[in-house]
């Protein structure tokens, strides 16, 4: 129905399907074309609008996105110890035979141990995790894995998937609730968890991004995780057990070797002038490390003192700190327990943070790099003050950098607090088995006996010469540790390279290797 | 301090600078380098994260992002006849004397007069706009803009953006509150105006975006832009008048012929078989759609009857049938008064939706698809049912398209309710001046002194044939008008062509001329 007449004033006059002089071409807007009558709508190749799909399964994700040999899968860890979503996945790649896949989930737990099969049958070939406990560490220890294991910091895996270092086919990630715009929640519905922020860098990067839940409901009060970026939702029954959602986190030691050591952590930051009105906070989940927090917080109230921030993976020590006005905000990448949940559920200076703004190293101001200090714990610590969480002493994978490389770099003052031995062994080595964070980045360590300055801060040591504080050097704690539970025994020669530490901005700290 | 040894395993061996072995390349992880000590992280070129920049004047978005000739500047009208975002902006582009720009606001209001000079004087020569109504439209009539016009649809806007049909340079977005993050919501702050579902497709889709806001705070309560898209922000002492902003909207008519014709709406369409359980509806802001509104509320009271949505622009006539139970939700581009926001902020049913997701026709099932009716204005209708909201019947600029040829298409029913005449002019016309919305998407006219229906919709006529209401063809009811009010004479020539009429999929519906 589209004619044309030439008129003159134009060089072409068309007329469209009501009729209408319509122009060819006019002025800059070269992409005109005369309207075509009804059901005319034709989505041309390029559109980009997508809305995501609603599939009814796991099974059908590997139809409906062809995850086959080869590709990359990744997956975060907020469910901790009871997620079932890295499972179901495992499961599925394991009926379908599926072959040399690379999981990359932000942490790997005592409840996936499903990967172990994948691993020995060589379905996962490369692994690419910030932490990994439990049984699917056994089999890499053993040099099963045919690729390698690369081990991440929370920071350096952002940077990794965000510079296109480490692309993601598939990201599946677990969530709590979804609505019908594919937004999603980590406060509402039966897995609640609290803060994403481990899923952030995979849902904005993937090539394709899955949210898998149990609630799908109208709206969600609260977004997470964005459904502009989710290409399709999957509901299934359970995508986790709440008990082992939150049990990750532990209560502060009631040892009380432990709790000395928190108080003169607490003392030196103190007396090294790092507690005073507006500083900034973070410690890890350990229960000495949760002491040094409890010791600085009945600091705070004694000498009232207020801080600014804490962050970190948060739980109610925090939130307490919070709720009392001790901080003005915590900036929170995932909630360790209940209240936590709650507390980001309820309290607007309760912040989500991504892995991105936590710790990326090419964020221009990571929130790490605010941390006035973090208390951190060590399996190993050495004479040059690098840091062992990765494997025990005989180099089997027991953990993982988590934010501790991140922090370590970030802080003003890094402080890792232990006893001088765990399990009869001593935890001060010559050299550590594996470095999970440079002694660079590590300024004090706080223990039993002693506290022992990095000989780099020099401020430090000046600042303490006077200190009442027991200072003496690493290699006199070790000295002391040796006369305790004497000098450990070499271990083995390891076998091949099972695996990289990668620090936070992609260059290789270490090596993993077979161990017999 | 990087070594290089060869000790066999390896075809190459390092040493990073903590002295550990580390890989050259090593089973596909090829981008493995050493460590390098201390300060090494480096931000390489490909790094893509950024965070908002704060900016702290119009002025300083101009320096920042070189904002100059020929550039293309976007905009959302959510603050209605409040904005005081665009007009700042324009001020700008003055003081500096820019020219030959392209501006994209989603709509231009009576108090955008600014624009005027800046048409006349060359700084702006095109614009690209889903509706535009005061005096900024004058010059353009007047043949003084350089370029052209180009009149979207509210979808249409969004596809055309989206697709790249409509490239934007900077999307300058004013923002009631903004967070740290770069978040922004529409329901906090001196100037909040609900949802900002106009303002979806530039945060997307714009090369550069900024929030202009007047609030700024650790973080909003509820997201409404997502700060991961955002640039930069600026803070400025006010980005519009309140008063203006929530007064876009009439109230229902008190006219009892409108009110009739409203009666008459509601009535056809519950023979109709229209309104029955689970139907959803729309209808325009102006006084006789809310009527009809209002009528089929009364309705679906009287007849027990309960909708599934409304969707639209919302105010407190729909927000009343959210509220009272009428409907299970709202699907809310912008809000039209202060209760729409506050439901908005408050009812977990009413729910923000972007222009996209209402009306962009590559959308699989946008909202207006869903629509059961849509009940709509006209400023003229043709014997085709071709409908103008676009032009006077002089053909100079008074609106535009909004959603009409949106929810015209998607609506199972679009009914034109209106008056035969209006200032003594008649409303029904053998062609119409400017076609907004093609006859083939418009089914019925309610006039005062019957209805037709469009002839393409032989069902409704079978549907009617016995029904109590006045059926006639929109022929006679153009008779009977122009025995009221007489034949109108035709209007002067016009002039050259001043702009386009863009359908929602992108073709040309009609061309604006220069008005004398």
């Amino acid at each position: 129905m589209m004619q044309q007449k030439n008129i003159g004033y134009y060089r072409l006059i068309m007329l469209n399907s009501l009729g209408r002089v319509v122009p060819d071409t006019l002025r800059g807007y070269t992409s005109a074309t005369a309207y075509q009558s009804k059901n005319r709508i034709l989505i041309p190749e390029k559109a980009v609008v997508t809305k995501p799909l609603f599939l009814d399964s796991i099974s059908a994700i590997f139809d409906e996105y062809h995850i086959s040999d080869g590709m990359t899968l990744s997956f975060h860890h907020h469910l901790r110890n009871g997620d079932g979503v890295l499972n179901a996945v495992c499961q599925e790649i394991k009926t379908r035979g599926i072959k040399h896949l690379t999981i990359a989930p932000s942490s790997i737990f005592p409840n996936n141990a499903i990967i172990v099969d994948l691993i020995i049958a060589g379905n996962i070939t490369n692994i690419r995790t910030n932490y990994i406990n439990g049984p699917a560490a056994r089999p890499i220890d053993d040099g099963k894995l045919q690729g390698l294991l690369l081990m991440d910091t929370h920071g350096g895996r952002a940077r990794a998937i965000e510079s296109g270092d480490l692309p993601i086919d598939i990201a599946i990630l677990a969530c709590p609730t979804v609505d019908r715009n594919g937004n999603g929640s980590g406060t509402e519905g039966l897995s609640a968890c609290g803060t994403l922020g481990y899923a952030q860098s995979d849902l904005r990067y993937a090539k394709k991004v899955i949210l898998v839940t149990d609630t799908i409901v109208d709206k969600v009060k609260q977004i997470d995780l964005d459904g502009k970026y989710v290409d399709a939702i999957v509901q299934i029954d359970s995508i986790g057990d709440p008990e082992g959602i939150v049990s990750g986190t532990t209560k502060i030691t009631k040892d009380p070797v432990g709790l000395k050591i928190a108080r003169d952590a607490a003392d030196f930051l103190y007396q090294a002038g790092v507690i005073k009105p507006g500083f900034s906070m973070q410690t890890g989940a350990g229960g000495t490390s949760l002491a040094v927090a409890a010791a600085v917080r009945k600091m705070m109230i004694t000498k009232q003192i207020h801080g600014s921030f804490a962050s970190g993976g948060t739980n109610g020590y925090y939130t307490d700190l919070l709720k009392e006005g001790w901080v003005d905000n915590l900036y929170d990448v995932q909630c360790f327990d209940l209240e936590a949940v709650r507390s980001y559920r309820d309290n607007s200076h309760h912040i989500a943070i991504s892995a991105s703004k936590y710790g990326n190293p090419y964020e221009p101001n990571p929130v790490v790099n605010n941390l006035s200090f973090v208390a951190l714990g060590a399996t190993e610590i050495d004479l040059d003050f690098n840091v062992n969480v990765t494997t025990d002493s005989l180099g089997r994978l027991i953990g993982g950098s988590g934010g501790h490389a991140d922090t370590a770099h970030g802080a003003d003052i890094t402080i890792i607090t232990t006893t001088l031995a765990k399990a009869r062994l001593p935890i001060i080595k010559e050299h550590v088995t594996t470095i999970t964070t440079p002694g660079e980045d590590v300024d004090v360590l706080v223990t039993e006996r002693g506290i022992a300055i990095n000989p780099r801060r020099v401020d430090l040591l000046e600042k303490m010469k006077n200190s009442n504080l027991t200072i003496m050097t690493i290699s006199e704690l070790m000295a002391i540790s040796h006369q305790i539970s004497g000098i450990p025994a070499a271990i083995k020669e390891p076998g091949k390279v099972t695996g990289l530490i990668v620090y936070r901005d992609g260059t290789i700290l270490d090596q993993l290797y077979q161990r017999f």
